[in-house]
């Protein structure tokens, strides 16, 4: 159980970013459950089907990490899963305060799951999938963000 | 004049984190009137009306509270009362700042009105009724964030 | 080249935040071309052609200022003039970390391109377009915040 | 007891930012006793019978000041004061962490002491004891920070 | 390799809130290694013996726990340790940007050594093992803060 | 005039991130000037005559180019030199804070002169001067944080 973690998002779409964190999450844990999450509320570029198989195709050379999605709250989606810790990736301030209040929210509605936070590294801390998104409706490449396909997937849908 | 303040906002809903504000300003003035603002712009999931119900009902046991709900710029209501005192919590950095924002944006718009910013107990530093409605649209017990009849409330608008 | 910078920006509208910001930098700079975005994603309260007016009006007494207005991204832009400097202006926290972001994506999307902030009088450095917006649609009075013609100017289009 | 409250500090020396403070401070309270504090291990320019006189000085036209100093903690002060308003003034950001720390170590140690904070114009928002006397250290003229005979009595000591 | 973890810092002296995150690593791994720092600059109220004492007494129901102490860098510790993982409680703003480029200058200096964050109770939030001193030092109950006998070893060296 | 600014601080040493926003300077100005301040009241490692020449040295191969050295305040300095611009490394909250109290205790100073802040590469922006040798001191390889000379320098003055 201390071995596997999750690691929620929206991942619309992945980055480099995520793909960092979830390297770095393996050299602590040996499974990592990327889990995407169905925003019924937040308008997504991509479909969650569609952010499942992103994720799968961009996870797919690295070993211990499986892709999920789930509905609901993170705390009942870990315990569903007989897990307990949470991977997030810490930015910027603005993160820190966001994450904080998730986290402190999560630990209120169940104490037994522990949010732990991961740092990318520094050439990915200003990467966004939202600003991603914005740059290249204004037609940016977006090597270096995102891996080629992902670029693709992006400009498909913007067309 | 100096022993009412007023504390306006949003609130919808009211939360355990408003009611403890509530509770702190009653240590510095004799008189709290908590106001309630028509934001024509925000999407508010309970109507004024609602909203000052739900708030009567969780200031009931507590004396020296008045429930009003006001249109039109908060310093405009705060003269029109004959008031000066204006009342924020403050939470976190992001607050903070948005707080400074308005309060130094009402002391342009009127030099008699004075913000004064108190905070909440730490454990509500990280309450907020946007994160509440959002847990609870995802399933989750509101217990510990909300009194019980607004939990209730939430849950049968949200349905 | 070096003697020209681009301030890019949505100036939805003008205020006299910006023109601080505009007169600041024309004592590092011979020419400065404020340059509108066209955001089509954003709902703006003015249309380009309209920002562009009322920005031409409010530098008119202002030597060494050109308006323009541009699609797609600002580096691109920058590139197009044959130019590599841009001029954002820095409030408070949060505008520090939103400019970071875009400067370091900037500067990721091309290298050419550098990006100096410079900071308004501390008597503007609470405002901003949309909190002066949301204040003029509830009554307030725009003196001290915006130029008279821009006061009617956003009075004429809210009503 | 309500209508009096306790603004502590080090007043190392009194600013126009404390006075600001003080001044906005009688807007909502009858009388403010600012009281200096012993700090043994803080080095500081003047001694508490040089900053209390200062302090005294620099109030002398405002209704409503005492000026008196203290050992050991705020709230042991406050509450042989019968008193439990505590006034902060808030600038920035480090401010505001320091001051929320403070205040809820101070709520630990008394749940009687309620912090208020406010908020200086934004002329003086910038301005800090510590940055003063390093400016004049530097042969700065300090007109616009402090009274004309802080600034002669920080030149002497500084000689 | 991955269930055991390095938590440095300098504990001088120990708190309720490092005592809490020391609790929730247990929940993610199996062995925890508290890691005194020798900072032959920083003045310490206690000696690195006295500390290591502190720490075994006040970790001694806690199954999993290992205190030590070293020299140098925390990389090197680490390495030598032949471990990967270091923990740190995030409090605050402030602690969020130290630690960031702590961890930022630890990964450039051994790119094995992983560092990842936690965040103590809320109740915790705000305590610092120097805002405790400073309290102490001006006869506060401790009661809360720190254990029973670490507050007598404070007063102790305080008198 | 516009085409030289000046670049003041301690430099003590020059790092990676000083020299990353000297040749970012020299994007945006034909000359600038890196003036060392000699601080009496912060115990420096090198000497001014040190800093200086390892300045010197470590900017030999860029074009634009001048080390000085000057006492009091920066302001003056600007003024005496007869130019108007300052430069400004930005790097994080802490540094955006303490910049803009110092830019704008500078603006107080003298209303000619206008401090730009500039952004090192998200590589340097968790280099700081202090830092670094507090990692030295442990005994940490420098490599990547300043040059080979100063890493020489350094080692030597620690011993």
């Amino acid at each position: 159980m201390k071995n596997t973690a999750i690691y929620p998002g929206s991942f619309d779409p992945v980055t480099y970013g995520h793909l960092d964190i979830i390297e770095r999450a393996l050299k602590v844990f040996n499974k990592v459950i990327v889990a995407i999450a169905h925003n019924s509320e937040k308008a997504t570029l991509f479909s969650v089907a569609e952010r499942v198989e992103l994720l799968k195709k961009a996870t797919k050379g690295i070993k211990g990490v499986e892709v999920d999605d789930f509905q609901g709250l993170v705390v009942d989606y870990v315990k569903r899963k007989k897990l307990r810790i949470v991977i997030r990736g810490l930015r910027m301030i603005s993160d820190f305060e966001y994450e904080f209040q998730m986290a402190l929210t999560n630990r209120k509605l169940s104490k037994d799951v522990e949010t732990i936070f991961m740092m990318p590294s520094e050439s990915y801390s200003y990467l966004s999938s939202k600003l991603i998104k914005e740059a290249a409706s204004l037609g940016a490449n977006l090597k270096g963000f995102v891996p080629g396909f992902v670029e693709k997937a992006i400009k498909a849908k913007l067309r």
